[in-house]
């Protein structure tokens, strides 16, 4: 077992939101987000210790293949990259990698690689989910349009395409390509199920599944890859990608009823305004009675989803246990990434992998 | 020589568009627009004959790796597959490739990536140009929306990679990654030169060079690579690709200020309404007097574009005669493409590739 402290319980976010609307903020509530600032951390740390020499050069290499005679292409690009994001994909590769003994360099490649498709995706969601801030800054598509936005996607996508080409392994490049293609899918999948309140948990889960959990995998399973693991180190690293990415998804979902909105650089509540069916409204909705469910589909389908419709859509997750059902659902795909690794050799990417999940489970921002 | 019999002269072009806005299209111009339909499709049956085989099995595979059980991502991607694109580009990858003897079945799985990484651009580009319409139907993004637009090309682009990758040939996989990222780089280009009348010719043509013919050029070279030929056979169809794609774009610059719109499927004076500055335009600003240039920065850089400012457009084209120096330039690049198959020896496929210039200079739709 994981030592899984999970901070947030849903009643606190609860407490917490409302002590933030009415702008009273007690002392205790500031404490314990300092202790829970301080735990996540160190769940974080020993991943970022063991690969900070790697990612000197990751952020070397991220920041030159951003570069472009066309200026508007750095400035987009570097607005995201440049925008405090943990980098926990391209670590995550780092760390796998060097596992299992590689010493070459082209880990370095592979983990810019991540970082592109997955600031590529960025750049394309928030034009697709119309959305005005990510980590607490404007979107790119917000100061520079949605032309831009999609336009340097695409350019950092074929950036990605050619440092994997560079590394010339083609096994790596058919699980990323493969993962590009399940993480578009996953996200029409998205779309054509936004607004719709029939979506069921299971199918839910695809989506997530696909557009979070499968960078997750692919850039956990190029590690033993590139270092000529067989096939059961392969899949073990899989697991413990897509297990990882599903529950970091999750919790992603709670903190958008209940983050710290300034830290998380994200408007509480954005899911909610864009129709977004996450798993806390699946729960609640499933949950609902007749007149509750009415509630629901006016506010997701029909786009009654003011502040206080906002307010409604909170008791009724508190109501119903919803956020602490994600939360558990969290939790249980924690569990399976940890097993997933239990069977490996111990090291201290082993441990920092482990460790790691519950930076996941506890994020903060 | 290649026998270059450009059928449209610009004052032909201008008088038609006239005659069209009269609604009194007399006998003569019917006549000759039925030559010129004759005259195309001789140029391109070579090539369409020799190709015919294998291209039931190209879009056999497109049909299939369009597919997903997310049912938007097949009707999005078949709304633009099946609107009776003249899929040249996969056409010249098979060329090329049976050119030098390939008897393999991979020039079928690139020449489909080929297809998919030209309609993934589409899609963007109609999002990015905010364009209404696209050979004569609906574009995608007015039906399905933006957003469906931007997630299924990113879709075709992660199955166009997949393709690749099973191909296995890291070579061509370098070729179309890199192909990606410079398309993408000439996208960005032409957006920040968007409303800029101050963009030049040289500017331009980095332009089209990365956003049009870049894909040619892969679609070409790919052929060789596959069939085991040297630089130099690389090179030769490297360079007709691009010569060809540069030819293309630039008569489809003529043809958006003169072509017929219902069998175009395109508005005349799209790019004009867009603000886009293309070659015409660019020729016409050089040339225009102090006062004229005013016009030119009111219609393009302020939007003062209606239909009397089209026609004024039209008519400063015509007394600069930018649409018959546009059609010049296309021609020597069509030269280009056709000095750069001269070396190589006598084959049916080279006879096609040759011809298939004059099918770019004398589009009709």
């Amino acid at each position: 077992m994981y030592s899984s402290k999970l901070p947030l319980e849903p009643n606190f976010l609860l407490s917490y939101l409302m002590l933030l609307q009415q702008n009273s903020i007690g002392e205790d509530v500031l404490i314990a987000s300092a202790i829970l600032e301080k735990n996540m951390q160190a769940s974080i740390q020993p991943l970022v210790d063991l690969t900070y020499d790697d990612m000197l050069a990751v952020n070397e290499l991220v920041r030159s293949k951003a570069c472009s005679e066309i200026q508007m292409i750095p400035e987009v690009a570097n607005h995201l990259i440049s925008s405090g994001g943990k980098r926990l994909r391209p670590m995550i590769t780092l760390a796998a990698a060097r596992m299992f003994g590689y010493d070459g360099p082209h880990h370095i490649k592979l983990a810019a690689a991540v970082e592109f498709m997955h600031t590529a995706t960025l750049l394309h969601d928030d034009v697709v989910d119309e959305s005005g801030r990510r980590r607490g800054k404007s979107t790119a598509r917000m100061i520079w349009g949605n032309q831009a936005s999609v336009l340097v996607g695409d350019f950092l996508l074929g950036q990605a395409f050619k440092m994997m080409v560079d590394v010339g392994s083609l096994t790596c490049l058919d699980i990323f390509s493969n993962a590009a293609a399940i993480i578009a899918e996953g996200e029409v999948m998205q779309l054509a199920a936004a607004k719709h309140m029939e979506t069921s948990e299971q199918e839910y889960l695809a989506v997530i599944n696909a557009k979070t959990a499968t960078l997750f995998a692919a850039a956990a399973e190029v590690g033993p890859v590139l270092a000529g693991g067989g096939d059961k180190i392969r899949t073990a690293l899989f697991r413990y990608g897509s297990s990882l990415g599903l529950a970091f998804q999750l919790i992603d979902d709670v903190l958008d009823y209940g983050g710290i909105a300034d830290n998380l650089g994200k408007n509480i509540g954005d899911d909610f305004r864009e129709g977004k069916i996450t798993m806390p409204v699946i729960l609640s909705f499933s949950r609902s009675s007749k007149e509750e469910r009415l509630f629901w589909r006016r506010a997701m389908e029909m786009g009654e989803n003011d502040n206080t419709a906002l307010a409604t859509a909170l008791a009724l997750m508190h109501k119903y246990k919803s956020l602490d059902d994600t939360i558990q659902r969290a939790r249980l795909s924690g569990e399976r990434a940890h097993q997933a690794l239990l069977p490996l050799k111990a090291s201290p990417q082993k441990d920092a992998l482990i460790k790691v999940i519950d930076f996941c489970m506890s994020r903060f921002h």
